[in-house]
């Protein structure tokens, strides 16, 4: 049997049979005419859409290729590996094999009769050598970035998007709930993660939480017990736990996790590429007045900005409005990270990304819109003590928004 | 307490009782002066080192920042979180805080006394919009990619470097013996991967396998039952599987584990950050004699290549060796992959990273040398029936090459 002849029959049916979601065509369209909008304003004739998460948005497909999007014309799918998977995944009529980037100008010529003047690249992601390698083969074409745009238009999801991050995020509630048959004293932090994670899995996590940076990873399963709790790392989080080496300082440790310390779970479970982000505490006991009272304040928080969140609020007075209320409850020393290394953000858009827009967060002056989706975690940090917090992901509705991570909220104590 | 005065105090001893390994100075110090004589004949006076995994491998730290190091002077390492764990992991002596980039250059001259004439970037993996920031604060500097000359230092490793990545194997050798407790009959892949996974953790492994590469991502296990085995998707490798969704098309999938399939089990472990590689098969009763015999076609190209593989042998004839052997046995069709689609390597660099120098394969025309790792991976493909193969990483010695993942070479049936 060839490869290809099996794909085609074959494929198709596994893959529904296994849940795999297909990209309607509707949807595709509907993001390509808002790109082209943007487009039009800033004068971008053409994209090539390289960067992962871009190239699946547009195309409903990572198969490795490059998808060439015209202002005015049809889109073309170029596939390296694996063509006949991209075909059945990807909605797109004009779906054609490219063997070498050298025939990129050619094959661009050929589907829309010329070559753009001015071509949009993801050049927040797309690295030098790459670039040099463009301007070598279009040497006449102006490239800009259109990165920022094309952010801006998937901060807004639709409901099909909406729908696959609730899916997501009830994963994370089966998780969640798991964890307290699974969590035993003396455990290792990175023991109950890992086991976390496994639970994840055989509900359809896809064990990878995509981040939109250089240098920047998420790690596995943020499990910070006791003191881990109170470190903070490289991460631009309130805290980064102590983690597994100097090469993996992040997350989950080979600390052993005791009674009547607070146990902060933080982590994102992934469904057909989306993501929902959530922060429970646990505590084998009881965890203490002083933790548990500054839990209920990260509560306080959360409900607040849960109560602010709507279309027209600008995420700079969301993000300032829980620094006051995080004084006035107490925790102007601990709201965000330990005194001198606070961060300057109670919530980030969540989508195939984890660092999204909207940021709530200093310096951040846009409105919420309608369909944003963001994930809002407040923490409070005792160095050498601690960390806890509350975290779900939310969608922007009409007049509010409404948690798309089911979980209950309160603590899980055993 | 204040996080500093923690750090400070208590840290270290956390660290140490848990395992971390800080990079001797010794070591960071022979990396140093290789890098430097290799900046020499390119004429570059000074690198800024940003990736991740160069930054580590010449700091001994992973945590936020840059590290400025001239052909001629004492190294900088500037952090910008978190400062405290980078003065305690890394040996190197000056290492300063950087609040913005805007203040780089300013600090370069402060510690340096000058700025250089030409600086290495890596422009492999570089944003371009990063490229242009540092452009602009240095408007007088040209900049030259020293990726491949640090790729290349990088690929020799040191006794201390393969003696962790040893470390990384005892780890899987754990992980695959617990596989045959662990896989029963109607597990899904992705679940018999979860549970391989998180036991693995529990001996420290890091969990993430890095990747040099701006959209290639390394994925959770790959457990290829049956039929998944067949499928080739968008990675370069003989077979990707069927993943979990569109947006993770590679992998283990939701697809049962039935007896009498081929299973394919294929992943790294890490320790400190160094990588090893491994592939076995695992069945549930008897194969069939169809994969059993390649599997035995897999392990006698796997030991040719150990057997051929010494300081001075190009790595372009290994793999053509191999080819030669594949087709001898009577799987010139199958061989890396399904007729049509064959990758063109047996073998690739594992260090920091899963992509590393050498790789053998088509077109490498550079020897082997003493001091280097690579993992070693026939795999022949059915498609629409499964894959087999069998993996190990070794290093190579004076005269030779040694496995550094020990685990035995055999079937695992259950």
């Amino acid at each position: 049997m060839d490869h290809k002849g099996w794909v085609r029959k074959k494929l198709i049916n596994f893959e529904k049979s296994l849940g795999f979601q297909h990209t309607p065509q509707s949807e595709i369209k509907r993001r390509m005419d808002k790109l082209r909008d943007g487009l039009k304003k800033i004068e971008i004739d053409a994209v090539l859409v390289i960067q992962k998460m871009d190239y699946y948005y547009l195309s409903g497909t990572t198969q490795d290729g490059l998808l060439f999007m015209p202002v005015e014309g049809k889109p073309l799918l170029m596939v390296r590996r694996e063509l006949e998977r991209a075909r059945l995944e990807s909605p797109l009529q004009d779906v054609v094999p490219i063997k070498s980037l050298r025939d990129l100008p050619s094959i661009i010529k050929n589907h829309w009769g010329k070559l753009p003047k001015v071509m949009g690249l993801e050049l927040d992601m797309l690295p030098v050598n790459d670039y040099f390698r463009y301007q070598d083969l279009f040497p006449n074409i102006k490239f800009l970035d259109f990165s920022q745009l094309l952010r801006k238009i998937r901060a807004v999801k639709s409901p099909f998007e909406i729908e696959l991050m609730r899916k997501a995020g009830n994963i994370g509630e089966k998780t969640y709930l798991k964890g307290r048959e699974i969590l035993k004293e003396g455990m290792t932090e990175i023991e109950f993660g890992g086991l976390l994670e496994a639970a994840a899995k055989t509900h359809g996590h896809e064990g990878l939480i995509r981040v939109r940076s250089f240098n920047y990873e998420a790690y596995t399963w943020h499990i910070l017990s006791g003191w881990s709790g109170g470190i903070v790392s490289q991460s631009d989080s309130p805290m980064g736990g102590l983690g597994l080496s100097p090469a993996f300082p992040v997350g989950a440790s080979l600390k052993p996790i005791r009674a009547h310390e607070p146990i902060l779970v933080d982590f994102g479970t992934c469904y057909q590429g989306y993501q929902a982000d959530e922060t429970r505490m646990f505590s084998i006991g009881n965890m203490g007045e002083k933790f548990t009272s500054a839990y209920k304040a990260c509560c306080e928080i959360h409900d607040m900005v849960l109560e602010e969140a709507r279309p027209g609020t600008e995420c700079d007075a969301i993000f300032n409005k829980t620094v006051k209320l995080a004084k006035k409850l107490g925790y102007s020393d601990s709201y965000l990270g330990p005194s001198g290394l606070q961060t300057h953000f109670v919530g980030h858009g969540v989508g195939l990304e984890l660092n999204e827009f909207p940021f709530l967060a200093k310096g951040h002056f846009y409105p919420l819109e309608e369909g944003m989706t963001f994930a809002v975690e407040p923490k409070i940090v005792f160095p050498g003590e601690g960390a806890v917090g509350i975290e779900n992901t939310v969608a922007v509705t009409g007049n509010g928004c409404k948690i798309i991570t089911p979980l209950k909220q309160e603590i899980f104590q055993i």
